[in-house]
């Protein structure tokens, strides 16, 4: 028998696949997974099962269809079933017999519609134990991976795009805030490595996957997006350790009573109350985030950016008024920006007009030149009064060259010395070209102070777990 | 002599301008006023003024230079100076024997740079009380109008592009800031009715500003961009009256203590501590926002849904887990998504499936149909149990009619009984046109569940600030 940890790889990296419910019919679930599976370019079989083909030639985009597993070939790696949830044990019992170790149970109609559910949940469980299959779902869209090629999602790809090859791997209860995820990603150029949506969680959970991609080379940062979580103990344990390795990021839904009873309503699942998720998760080593556009600010920052050794942040500015509102941003998040000393104000004067205020933030003003920037950045580098830097060019001041100041910025954040992370205007098309080659050259370019500070924020705090002893 | 607001509209709607200081070197600043107001099709004449016109003949795209304001011809109604500081006191002797009554300062140099640009502001205001001129600035980028065909902004269109016609207006004390807001308008087509930067607001302030927009017709909601207020007494009281006539959002810079310190390095202003600010806003019916980003959130709220009467939210969703993040932002913002009562539950059932959830989100799921969003629209619109409704749609459902459902939702809307907010997820370019068309047709829709949460939470708040007794 396999390891576990083997088994579970197995979900993104299966050599062989079944499609248990099978639809030549355009826009049926069991159409689309096949259609994601052929664009996805999977590279072993797809045995599609419909038992129409017993009566019928069937094919499915030009893919012969068998009437039951039975009349499969070779051994099969994964199941996905796709079928009403009526006919799923019978489904599970043909897994079994052709000893499928792993199963994808994408049908609804479990737990989440009452206690008839949950007894089935239970008796698909049992045959799964009986027959050392893992299952991932019911109620879930499956895996993706792009490097993996595999796509088990039945959401169509020229509504939910999907993102491309990257170090981002996502966990999700909700098949819709996951799709959301998937196309957030694409739109903001952002990769994925794995992306796993689990819904009822009958046997593999998030702890399970946690643990899996803790161990994943191609993953750098876990994401996570919860309603509730059912084996607290297991999940703290696996994140307290996992968490020192890379960054776990988590949005958990149902912060207020009243997301709270939605949750219920929603999973069947008890959510709990929100502080003791709060305590558990600072417990853990995990990052909490509150919507989808801050998981990704914060993502960003933590797969660019060195950890922060403390949290005093410097800001360097062209522009006055956006120096103090990020001021308040990173105080917004705990952190400190601290008037700099009179020592390294002097140095800084040294080369940058009397005029110009440096106490930080350093206001380069509207006439910045990039030597200013870079001079300042390096200053600041050096300098162990600060621990991280938000610069602030606005590309579109006309006396400043943007590409040597976008340049400098690269080459600072190059010394891997602290965290560098951008703040810029997307004005034009053209600044937002040159904000997206600062991402690509792995400087976080962020759109509002708030956001950048944000990404800062998470680095900061990323230091300060990567630090504590171990227990 | 003119009523104070007569003088202040022709900030905005002069016949003919002057530019003391217009260059004919691109790039330079006394130029880009020049190509901007020319690019803006000023309908009125304008006299520019370059002292190197009285030794050669000097044009500047064409356009005659003079040597002096006293060798142009008919009355001015506005003059923009664009010198060093040390010189503008000259200028402004030449306004006043002009008797120009409307002056922007544009040039920097004053109270930011120490004690003498405070001496040099004082004797700027003497002069300009002599001559009966409202002046506006210095340090600033004046104002900009589509409707009135004006703009005096040295950022070039190119790099600062500019939002078209539209509800808003927008007072700033920060130039930088004030860019971004008109670049962030233009991306998110949202357009403008009047935009003034006030700089050192040695004479015309924020108070000023706001009690002229009060009765502006082509302005519906006014925004500000503030570090400090200098005159708290006179800002609270025009507010307390305008606020009630139209809403004012106000982003406040300087929040946090390290912000604070900024502003007073930013724009020698001292700042105050931000709980007295908070108390001012409250007591003024000024609705408060951190960023730009909220800012326009709220705005668009306000511009295109009635007020609510109440703070009680329905949502309508057909993904669970955004039901559930929406009720947490709704929560965030002091909402209530009560639930609704067994009556209202059973109406909603008697064309819903009963394993829908209506307790509140409604929960429509994946299966959703446009029929059923309009009938939970409808039956939610006629309670008395609900102030305000989020609608839920993800247009990347594939069982969903994106066209019919949006149609169904403006209806809704149209009704004007309660407010309707949109989220969704802009999966695909063809959603965000799609959106795009909801908020054309007056619905504001939001690509964040905390972002909708945030409109509609301002509708409350602009809601309670109208029914509050008058002093």
């Amino acid at each position: 028998m396999d390891s576990i940890e083997t088994q579970i790889d197995r979900f993104f990296s299966p050599r062989n696949i079944a499609i248990i419910g099978a639809s030549r019919r355009p826009g049926r679930i069991g159409h689309i997974i096949v259609e994601q599976m052929v664009a996805a370019k999977f590279p072993g079989r797809l045995y599609l099962i419909n038992p129409k083909a017993a009566k019928e030639k069937y094919h499915i985009l030009g893919i012969k269809t068998y009437a039951s597993l039975k009349d499969c070939g070779g051994p099969i790696d994964l199941a996905i079933i796709v079928i009403p949830a009526k006919n799923v044990l019978h489904a599970m019992e043909g897994c079994v017999e052709k000893e499928i170790p792993n199963v994808i149970i994408v049908s609804g109609g479990f737990r989440e519609t009452g206690p008839e559910g949950v007894k089935l949940e239970k008796k698909v469980l049992e045959l799964a134990r009986k027959g050392n299959i893992r299952i991932l779902g019911p109620n879930c869209l499956g895996t993706f991976s792009p490097k993996c090629n595999i796509d088990t999602l039945f959401l169509p790809a020229s509504t939910t795009p999907r993102p491309g090859v990257g170090r981002i791997s996502f966990i999700t209860q909700s098949g819709s805030v996951g799709g959301a995820v998937m196309s957030f990603a694409y739109n903001e150029k952002i990769g994925f490595s794995k992306f796993a949506s689990f819904g009822n969680a009958i046997d593999v959970d998030e702890g399970d996957l946690i643990d899996y991609l803790e161990d994943d080379e191609d993953t750098q940062v876990t994401g996570l997006y919860l309603e509730s979580i059912a084996r607290g103990r297991k999940f703290i344990d696996i994140c307290r350790r996992a968490s020192k390795v890379k960054p776990i990021i988590v949005i958990k839904a149902g912060r207020s009573e009243a997301g709270t009873r939605a949750v219920s309503s929603h999973t069947g699942s008890l959510a709990g109350t929100d502080r003791i998720y709060d305590a558990a998760f600072e417990a853990a080593g995990v990052i909490r985030v509150k919507t989808i556009g801050e998981f990704f600010d914060v993502a960003r920052a933590l797969t660019n950016q060195p950890p922060a050794k403390g949290n005093r942040i410097a800001v360097i500015t062209s522009g006055g008024g956006f120096g103090v509102m990020t001021l308040d941003a990173l105080a917004d998040y705990g952190l400190e920006a601290p008037e700099l000393s009179k020592k390294l104000q002097q140095r800084l004067h040294e080369k940058l007009p009397y005029f110009y205020s440096v106490r930080n933030p350093i206001d380069l003003t509207g006439s910045a030149t990039a030597e200013q920037f870079a001079f300042a950045m390096n200053t600041l580098l050096d300098s162990d009064e600060i621990d991280g830097i938000i610069v602030i060019p606005l590309f579109m001041t006309p006396l400043l060259d943007a590409e040597q100041v976008s340049q400098a910025i690269v080459e600072a954040s190059e010394q891997r010395k602290k965290p560098v992370i951008v703040v810029s205007v997307p004005s034009t098309m053209k600044i937002r070209e040159r904000m997206h080659k600062l991402r690509v050259a792995g400087v976080p370019a962020y759109h509002l102070p708030l956001r950048g500070a944000r990404g800062i924020a998470a680095l900061v705090e990323y230091g300060e777990i990567i630090q504590r002893p171990d227990e």
